[in-house]
């Protein structure tokens, strides 16, 4: 293990694309799922990990978030990554379309106004790369890297319909605890007024929230725990008044965004 | 349209059951999905509407609540079901089995036990029991419902690993203003604080919330929208008070749980 990071595979993933933006001389190594890479991080045959965390027309990533609340692991720095799709393929003509559910969603428009019409649903926008690399009458709707890795010309760029923006984390075993902002996990009294009470100690400090999600507990039926992210540093004069209004508290670290100057990719 | 509900499909699909639970005389209608059962309602082809709002195990419907924020309907009643989930097939002897990804995932320490080493994913359980009903080498895990429809012998129940139930709501175009719960949705400005001064209005009001999510909108890449649920009817003084701190604000109805002597269906 020579500072190796995993990530949500597979090659050519917006993950892998995100991967590749922080990377300097660090060895990737794609994971079948977000379990996967937590996994691995735990088990020490990586030393850091990329996963997704929030999209912006999505929401959360619930697997990510529920890692992070059962995991003893650390945030250490968020990427943005615009999900721009290309339309791709080894021809000009064309009569088949393969993509990821998600990314035939965001482009609907484009796909009406374009006529395409068959499009088929695969398991993720590589695989859709990979079988418009090995058959002449497909096109692929994916990231401009997997079209790269599997050689195919692009058609089109952004044609998804809206700004669609995903957020990443790299996470490690390495608590961090100076950044922009902080991350906090924890569960609540089931008592009147308890999360009211959580986020006036924030008030009460000054403490900007920037999200607040909750997940539920698997354990028990319709209770929950809250994922919050707060503008600053790790803060033990507000972790010390948290941990008077809640029943469970965890810091998952403190980082800041890392800057590129061609996000775009 | 004589008093008619639509519902997430397949046919046998978990929403299925759970309207035949409250059905009495009205016709059912599958949809292909939770959009197609608001769209349908609001343009009038159906009176009602049955959709999973939220699950115990995975959180919430993310789709229900969307179109809850962006549709003007409302929610009438609430309905739980518990996911049992069966083993069911044509024959005692079979060497596949068919299921949904998320059902394969909830019966992983009973398939590992019984050593069902060939489980293929399809689209969903009633698609499962489908092809286990004209395949005498598979079985289908599946809801009771579905391996009925299908005619299958039913091998084994509740092989789930946990306790997962699905809530339910019958939404239509009729605002319903009393029962034990509440919904609201609402934004908040981009202050300090903002969150923690619409919660304070609850708690002066004395009204306990049950559950909060927020949700991006999808306007505004990291700006959200909140949906709650509270104890109690319609309340008119608490959203007056609520106007004051919100930038919108939408009543979503009143309602009570569907009781029923055989939950387990």
């Amino acid at each position: 293990m020579v500072n190796s990071i995993c990530f949500l595979g597979p090659i050519g993933s917006f993950s892998h694309q995100a991967a590749t933006m922080i990377t300097g001389e660090k060895e990737l190594i794609p994971k079948g799922t977000i379990t996967d890479v937590f996994n691995s991080i735990n088990d020490k045959e990586c030393h850091e990990g990329l996963v997704p965390i929030e999209n912006s027309l999505e929401g959360p990533v619930n697997e990510t978030l529920d890692n992070l609340f059962y995991k003893n692991l650390f945030i250490n720095l968020e990427i943005e990554v615009p999900i721009n799709l290309v339309l791709a393929s080894k021809n000009d003509k064309f009569n088949i379309v393969y993509s990821h559910p998600h990314a035939i969603q965001e482009c609907r428009d484009y796909i009406v106004r374009k006529s395409l019409d068959k499009v088929i649903p695969v398991e993720s926008t590589s695989r859709a790369a990979e079988l418009a690399s090995v058959d002449p009458n497909a096109a692929a709707i994916c990231s401009e890297m997997a079209a790269r890795i599997y050689n195919l010309r692009i058609l089109d760029r952004n044609i998804e319909d809206n700004v669609n923006i995903t957020r990443f984390f790299l996470i490690s075993r390495k608590e961090t605890k100076e950044g922009n902002k902080s991350s906090l996990i924890f569960t609540v009294p089931h008592t009147s007024g308890s999360l009211y009470h959580v986020l006036g100690k924030f008030y009460e400090e000054k403490i900007n929230l920037s999200m607040i999600y909750s997940r539920p507990l698997k354990s028990i039926p319709w209770r929950y725990y809250f994922y919050v992210e707060y503008e600053g540093n790790k803060n033990e004069r507000l972790l010390e008044k948290l941990r008077e209004v809640t029943t469970s508290l965890s810091f998952k670290g403190s980082y800041s965004k890392f800057l590129n100057n061609n996000s775009g990719f």
